[in-house]
């Protein structure tokens, strides 16, 4: 194991990193910026060292200063967390050149995922579905009707040169194709004074769905359950959940065989996420992008497996081999998390920094909070605005979510505004409660005025309705399927026999 | 499910139902004593109601004052917690007299099992093994090696009039019996007056070791994998895991289907537990007792099984069926349990009532805070000092402990003494360690004088170096089996080719 690991990041993640650390019996090196003397995670460290001024380009971005202090403070291994140098392939590089690990996977990997054009013919070549498109533009109608047939309907016509909705056509048939080429080509070049179109397959009600991928220096990868990430504000994720609602064992199984394979291209040596589009109408997938590092939603997969994906990623990068075969990753439950950020819902989510004056912590079972605040903290303005993660765990879909309506009833932040009373807003809505999500739900079907004040023991009985709603309609063949679940999900199906409470 | 539901009792237990009640959607009420007017049970009850001053015997031993408020609030059941009201028989008739549901089980059920004759007598008719003894006095040398025959040997040879170890004889082989019976005779007769002696079998390296069983009020009743509590101080738990170092998948099963028989002799139909001693050298396993209410320790077992042990005890209370079967009750991982005390370990354990100034709660991964604490409050002199349960999960025994060692080196309670400290120190033995433990551990192990500061990093190692002996002796013969884990054992068990590192 290592000597001493260096956490080159800041807040709630750094704090996790410093956890798994204690764990292992590791010591820890903090670095922080001007701007964050006063962090949690300088306070957790054994030891901290300032590294330059607020802009992270300054500091955070530094990978030159940090290595610098790496090996004045005797530290053997750099723990990226997300975001700043954390899919740097040349800060990677640069770590083994001064003979210290990166703890995350080989340099080759983070480049060739970094870029979007060499990850897709990377996976492409192991089997990867990609979003059927034609990478060069139209040429002539009988190109369109030829490629039309290859994608499959429905297809979306896209302007080369396109931007704010501009010669997009969407297509269901073959007999809209030709007059929908001729508007779009028009409409493009008016608008942008270039004719040129292509076309992509167009995924109805997108999900983002993404699997964890963990693999070791010795060429093992195991796939852990999916992600379901399509609660987002302008392509962030705000709420995640594990497993999907629509997701079960065997396209489970397919999706992460495929990210696997993914991973395989890339000789993946670490832990790290394949993202996927998928369609809800459908259930079709398609690769979009993988992140080469450990995601801020990485604890939802650590509660229904019990995989401490923070310390299997330290091992594996000091060359230890996988402490587990694919077959003993188990599915067990459901687990939420919900983003709580230092932003005023009701005022268009503006950053809200400020000191945190008070603050009460949810707990009790099956509650976690993973967070770099406390008491008397300066929020800064200069980095991302995450305060922290709640993440709860249920035996059930239906208690994951009334156990996550309770901690955040618990948890309060005073001194600044939050979006914890948006997450209860989201959590509240029928579709939500029936998995009915797409990547744009948040922009759909969230409505200020939608704000109404709801006591707390009165969630239960909304979230009963929604639910009763859904299986109603699952009856009917109108929902999505329900999670089948892998390992032991059958102790969380309740049987027939069961009298049901109005809850649950 | 119930309209209202009443809790009477107070700290971190109140607390606990609270949350599942919020988590079913019912409104709760608390009680409270004067001393407890500023208590977090108050604060976190959607309603709160003074029964009196605060002696328990003025308040929250007042079932009279309990049900009036009960009635005067419209509560249509009341959750006793433990201690207090909660294995009171005549308590929960009062309360079905008022049309009020007890949240526990049927009060014949209470009764029996709160008397040791009784409970023997009833359990016994099951199957279910007693301590081998007499239950009269020895009459004659013929008497005594025919009886001695029949209890198997190792004996102790008690005095019926006996007390602080005067009269008492263990006796290893037949050849010493009657010797023994001699000098027990005479020397009882010196220090009490009266030579009646008795014989019992001699339990070798007694350990606790219990089993949680869940009934509803449709006869099933299920066991959950065992409980050791045999870390004890003055006969009162200290520290408990589950499951236990020393129980494999067949005793798991014996001893659970003996509980579950111990149940079924009173119908049993709630949350309660039954108590075992058990040899830690032949590992046969005797009836103690059967708590006829939530156990301080359940959380273990939630942690390791996903069973929301509060939350099925009031919906079996509230005439629901449970909602999975025997075979569908898992044992993953491990739990450990420290009850947080307002003691001085470094003064013989002395309540230190008195104002809590600073308080920073520890969390991350797998760690949960049952607590009643907040910065602010006074901690009363009048009732039991426990403040806190901390309760951590790992996927290993190993990984269990050096995560509860983390949790401890972030639990900060400033203003009053805890018993923080001496958990870390328990944790650190290498006897521990190797889950060689008997309920005297504490009293032989513990020397003020072990107290060196350990700093945090170096607990890995030492935790690793008691595993590697453990092994050893284990590989030789000399150690107790190690636990064989039921359900999903297998993802946590490292397969030979895994490489350890120096901590796990």
């Amino acid at each position: 194991m290592f000597k001493k690991i260096l956490i080159a990041n800041r807040g709630e993640i750094t704090i996790r990193v410093i956890r798994a650390c204690k764990e292992l019996g590791v010591p820890t090196v903090a670095v922080y910026s001007e701007a964050d003397r006063a962090a949690l995670h300088v306070r957790a460290a054994d030891e901290a060292y300032c590294i330059g001024p607020a802009p992270s380009r300054d500091s955070y971005l530094r990978g030159d200063r940090i290595l610098e202090v790496a090996q004045a403070a005797g530290a053997d291994a750099i723990h990226p967390g997300y975001g700043f140098l954390s899919e740097n392939a040349a800060f990677a590089e640069a770590c083994a050149a001064a003979g210290i690990t990166f703890i995350g996977p080989n340099p080759r990997a983070i480049r060739v995922m970094g870029n979007k054009t060499t990850s897709r013919v990377a996976v492409h070549e192991m089997g990867v579905p990609l979003v059927p498109g034609m990478r060069e533009n139209l040429q002539s109608e009988a190109e369109a009707v030829a490629w039309a047939r290859k994608i499959g309907y429905p297809i979306m016509m896209k302007a080369a040169a396109g931007g704010g909705g501009k010669g997009l056509r969407m297509i269901l048939r073959e007999e809209d194709l030709l007059p929908a080429y001729r508007t779009a080509k028009s409409e493009s070049l008016a608008a942008f004074g270039d004719d040129a179109v292509y076309m992509e397959r167009y995924i109805e009600n997108p999900r983002h769905i993404e699997i964890q991928v963990l693999g070791d220096r010795h060429g093992n990868i195991i796939y852990c359950p999916e992600r379901e990430c399509s609660i987002q504000r302008r392509h962030q994720k705000v709420i995640e959940e594990a497993p999907s609602p629509i997701v079960d064992a065997e396209m489970r199984r397919a999706m992460g065989e495929a990210a696997v394979r993914a991973a395989r291209a890339v000789d993946y040596d670490s832990a790290g996420t394949v993202e996927f589009i998928v369609s809800g109408k459908s259930r079709e997938f398609f690769f979009l992008e993988m992140n080469t590092r450990l995601q801020v939603e990485h604890p939802i997969t650590e509660m229904i497996t019990g995989i401490d994906l923070c310390k299997e990623m330290i091992r594996s990068a000091a060359g230890y081999v996988l402490p587990f075969r694919q077959e003993d990753v188990p599915c067990h439950g459901h687990a939420l998390e919900c983003r709580i950020y230092a932003e005023d819902p009701d005022n268009r989510f503006l950053p809200t920094p400020g000191r945190i004056i008070g603050l009460r912590v949810p707990g009790g079972p099956w509650v976690r909070d993973e967070s770099g605040m406390y008491e008397g903290l300066d929020v800064p303005i200069h980095y991302d605005p995450m305060l922290s993660k709640l993440v709860v765990w249920g035996s059930t879909r239906e208690r994951m979510v009334t156990r996550m309506l309770r901690a955040l009833s618990e948890y309060k932040v005073k001194g600044i505004k939050t979006t914890i009373p948006f997450h209860a807003r989201v959590l509240r809505n029928p579709k939500f409660l029936e998995g009915d999500i797409d990547t744009n739900f948040i922009d759909r079907e969230f409505q200020p005025q939608d704000e109404a004040r709801v006591k707390p023991h009165e969630d239960v009985a909304l979230v009963a309705a929604a639910i009763k709603a859904y299986r109603r309609d699952k009856a009917k063949g109108l929902a999505a399927p329900a999670s089948g679940g892998g390992g032991d999900a059958s102790l969380w199906k309740q049987s027939g026999r069961v009298k049901r409470d109005p809850g649950f």
